[in-house]
Order: C-alpha cells, then structure tokens, then sequence
C-alpha cells in the first residue's frame, strides 16, 4: 500500500478538487491509501455522499488557515496546524507515507520543505521540475522553475542530475538530452555561472549534456531536461503558458467575430478541441519538487480534480520507481559544496 | 536630411534583404539619406538595375567579413574594416551622421558600440528594448532583453526610464506602465536586485510603476514597459517568439492533416493571415539599444527586406524625436553608480 498525503486547503478550488482528484485516484489505484489533511469537519462534509473505499481513506484535522499575504517562514513557524504544515510534518515522521501532495502556497511548501522535511543526503537545494509537452508528441522537464532564485553551477548540476533521473525512471525517457538554458548556444555565452556550469556538466557522466539552449527551442522535441536557475525557469514555463493561452484566447475571440469563421471553425471542431487539450497544463502533472528526503508534488493553484489526480499518480509512480536512492546514488559520485 | 548607416553584411539575408529595406525606406521618405556600408563591389552589384535616388544613397567600402565564432571583443580589435565596425566608427566620428541599423552579430554590436561609441551622459549601460504585440492591439517593450546579463538595481532603474521615454516619445504611449519582471506579485518575491529594484522604483517620479509582474501576463496589454536583467529579458522575449512560432507550425500540419480541416482553413483564410502578420515579429521593428551616445538598431538576424525597412524607420522616428536628450535630461534626476 502506497500512502499519500493530499493538502486539501491550498489552491482555487479547494476542497472540492483536492477531494474529487484523491477519490479518483483511489478508484484507479488499489494499491493507494489517501490522507486528507484540513479541516475535518468541512472534509466529512465534502466527502458526504460520495462512494469510496473508506478502509484507504483517512482524515487528519488541520484546521488552521494560510493567508494570502503570510510570510512562508511565518507559515512553517506559526502554523504547525494548517493543512499543508501538518501534512509536512507527518511526512516527516510517519514512516508509512511516502509522499505528499499540494496546490498551495509555493513559498509556503518550499520552505516548509526544506525546513521541516529535510533533503536527499548530498543534495544541497531541492528543485521544481514540471513538464510541458512538446510539438513533436514528447515532453520536456524544466528544472528548477522557482525554487531558488539564487544557485550556483554546483547547484544546476544536481538540477540536471536530478531531472535526468526523473524523466528516465518516471517517464521512461532513456538518456534524456539535458541543456543549460542559456542566452545562446555558444559555450562562452552567459554570466560566470553559466560558463562554470557549461565546463561542469561537460565533466558530468551521469547526464546526456548536449549544450546551451535558446529559450525559443524549448518546445522543438530536441532537449528532455533543461536546466535553469530558478528565476529565469521561472519565467521560462510562465511565458510558455502565458503565451499558449492568450494566443488561444485570441484565436476564439477572432472565430466568434464572423459567422464564416465561426462555421470554419466548425468543421475543425475535432482539431481545435484536441489543441486545447494539448496544451492544457492540467494534464501534465504537478511540479514535482526534487531532492526532499521524501516525493513532494505541487500541483498548480488554478488545479482542478483532473489536475490533482495527476499529481497523486505522479506521486505514486515517483515512489514506486524509488527514484530519491537513485538520486542519492547518483549524486554520490560528484562532490558537492553545502552553502 | 537624416542620415542613416545601413550595415549591409550581417544577419542571413545579407546584403539582398539591407540594401533593399534600404531603398524601400529610401522611397518612402524624402529626407533620408542611406550610407550602406560593405564589400563595395558587392554592394554595387545588387544596386545594378535597381530604381532609387543616388544622391541620398552613399556606399562605404568594409569589406572584411566577421566570422560567425569570432568573440565581439577580437572584432572590435581587429575588424575595423568590416561593415559593423566601420559603421559604428563612422557613426562615432561624423557629426552628420544620425544613426545605425544592423542585423549583424549581437555580441559584437554591444561591445562595439559600448567601446567605439559611448554613451548618453550619465548612464550606465546601454540596453536592448524590443517591441512585442499585446492581445488587445497595444505594445509591450522589454528592457533589457540581451544586452546584461549581470545587473544591479540602479542599471534596472536606468532600463525603466529610458524604456518609458521610447515608447512615450516614439511610439506615442502616454504615461506608459511600468512593470518589473519577477516571479511573483508581491514586493518581496525574487532577489534581492528585485526587491531594491522594486524599491528604487516606487521612489522614481519619472516612471509610471505599477508592481511586479509575472511574465504569462506580458501580453496581458495591462503592461507597457516591462523591465528586466538582459538574461531573463531575453528568455521572456525569446520564449514569446518560439511558443507563438511553434503554436501556428502545429496549427498549420494539423489543418493539412484532415481534408475536413482544410476545407475549414479555407473559410478561415483572412483570420489565419492576421494572426500570422499579428504575430510576425518582422513587423515590429528591431530591438534598438536605448542609451548609447547616437541612435543603433539591432535588427533579427533572420530579418527580410520588410524588416530590415522597419529598422529604418524606427532608428528615423528615434532621432526626430530628440530622445537621446530626453534620456539625459531625466536621467540627471537621479544619482547614477558607475561600475
């Protein structure tokens, strides 16, 4: 049995969807057991009326609430008994759950990660990794994406370690092309950092380094991992959404400014349907947070049922592919500098 | 009568796609004057036939080619003689002579214009700002997008005001918004260039500041300025281009995969053609660089005639404009740190 925490009071549409996406993912999965974390009342209430397998369900009261504007290390040091700090900190000491799940405050999980949870042995800063499908039908892992706004190359190496053995064991990429996002591809291009980080993952067996990345290639189909610091990662995965969304927003705007169009558009029902699909980040999973002792998964804050669901099962086939021994193996191999 | 150096040996299109955005802003405006610099024999080759004034046109013989490897500082050494160089000589040394287009190597025109030509007094760095269409018919310029990878908040500052006189002042934007790139809303997210920057900025009178922005909102049209260090700049920029790009490459296979689609396509033909000139970066002009002591356009490397003409045009509209002494003006406002 494979037991996961799920925050249910983070995110837009909480609790409803951390809810409906933890029974979905029971149903699919015999082999999990979910914790709800939040307030138990208003989780019972949720839960009334809805078929599930209860002997895998359990609900842990946690009824203090993050605001908005809270501080995260105010978060992790005041509010021991919110839904996402209380699912840390079992995580933390329950030996039977492997993994956790949230849609709440980035800032909030981050530090409460690193500060209550703890990391790999030999990882010196835990890394976002989401995903974002490519035009050629496969997919690309982007880390880190806003963990650490400040790194070292010695940090973007284990981001490229790390994320290389997340998209072989989890996504089954072999020998996935890693890049150093970059502002060209020359070797020379870039800050100190990136020169240092160039020469280091050149050295670096464990990773298929293939140079610098342009941004405007991320979508090309020809790198599976991109290594980033958090910042301009950051601002890699957002522009990406950002940019799909407002061209398709308006795409139907101009389709609904003309019948003719709106008729072309029509007989390409099928087609466009299927470009919303591809494009919505929903289907992609959680930003998993690499290099935490144990699978953290953070799902967007806009996710609904479907999305939350794809991040307990990106949780569980984290675990069962027991990729942090790989990656405490992995990174074994190279010296790495505590800051 | 307005004279304009067109570099006529860099980028992919060269010299076909200079020398004609050159004659077709050469017919478009009676005051301008075009000096093209190059392999002379060359250049008068690919005049030969062609209808223009040959008293407003001006050919200067660089015949030396800078090589694709070739690092910016060993050309501005070593490659006095090639068209950008000369040019930007030429431009420093000839009171008559207003401006520069290239659509040669990026690296090579910052070094060289920050060695050979100089600077507005009183700022620090000159920066790139280039023009990107927003959804609801507006325009966003981003500064910097190239030109410093390394930063400090007072260079930001710098971007800010010069970047809201540019669109005030040429592109007609009254009291542009001014945004910082960052990952998040609130006035603590980032580092801590961002947090000072953000500070700095609420204190700068001659910037309209409205906060942080997170780059999925640059085409939002809520933003008219956004600035940023020339390495995340340059991803949000570059990330904008290649989604767009590789969104209509996908629209386009999947319409030719169905005949269905096609037939659809057909109805939709005006609206796809928009979209596509909507989105045609080429239409936008280049990215010119704000700060330096005389006007410099940095067209796309890939730039067609069209485009090349926008550059043109943009690098006239700068120096009508008297920006370069706006810039100075406001900028004596406020303390500047040389570095």
């Amino acid at each position: 049995m494979i037991k996961i925490i799920v925050d249910c009071f983070g995110g837009d549409h909480c609790p409803q969807a951390p809810v409906d996406g933890a029974l979905a993912a029971l149903a699919k999965n015999p082999d999990l057991h979910v914790i709800l974390t939040g307030d138990e009342a208003i989780l019972r209430q949720t839960l009334e009326g809805k078929a599930y397998d209860a002997s895998r369900l359990e609900i842990v009261d946690a009824p203090e609430v993050i605001g908005c504007d809270e501080k995260p290390t105010d978060v992790v040091r005041l509010k021991r008994n919110s839904s996402m700090m209380k699912g840390i900190i079992m995580l933390r000491d329950r030996d039977d759950i492997a993994a956790m799940v949230s849609t709440g405050s980035t800032g909030a999980l981050v530090t409460g990660t690193l500060v209550r949870l703890g990391r790999i042995p030999g990882i010196i800063r835990p890394a976002f990794c989401p995903i974002l499908p490519t035009m050629d039908g496969g997919i690309v892992g982007i880390c880190d994406s806003g963990a650490n706004v400040e790194v070292t190359s010695a940090h973007l190496r284990q981001f490229a370690i790390m994320a290389s053995l997340y998209m072989e064991n989890v996504y089954g990429v072999p020998k996935p092309r890693v890049a150093l996002l970059n502002v060209g591809k020359e070797a020379e291009k870039g800050d100190d950092i990136r020169r240092e980080t160039y020469q280091l993952l050149q050295e670096t067996s464990s990773v298929n380094f293939v140079g610098n990345m342009e941004s405007r290639d991320l979508l090309s189909g020809n790198y599976q991992v991109v290594v980033a610091d958090g910042f301009s990662g950051n601002v890699l995965v957002k522009t990406t959404e950002g940019t799909a969304l407002e061209l398709l927003g308006k795409l139907k705007k101009e389709i609904y400014s003309r019948t003719l169009y709106k008729l072309g558009a029509l007989l390409m029902k099928k087609m466009f349907a299927g470009m919303k699909e591809f494009m919505n980040y929903q289907n992609y999973g959680g930003s998993v947070l690499l290099g935490t002792s144990k699978v953290v998964v953070k799902g967007h804050g806009s996710s609904k049922a479907v999305a939350v669901e794809k991040c307990i099962e990106q949780a569980y086939k984290m675990e069962v592919s027991g990729l942090s021994a790989k990656i405490e193996t992995e990174i074994a191999k190279y010296e790495h500098y505590e800051d």
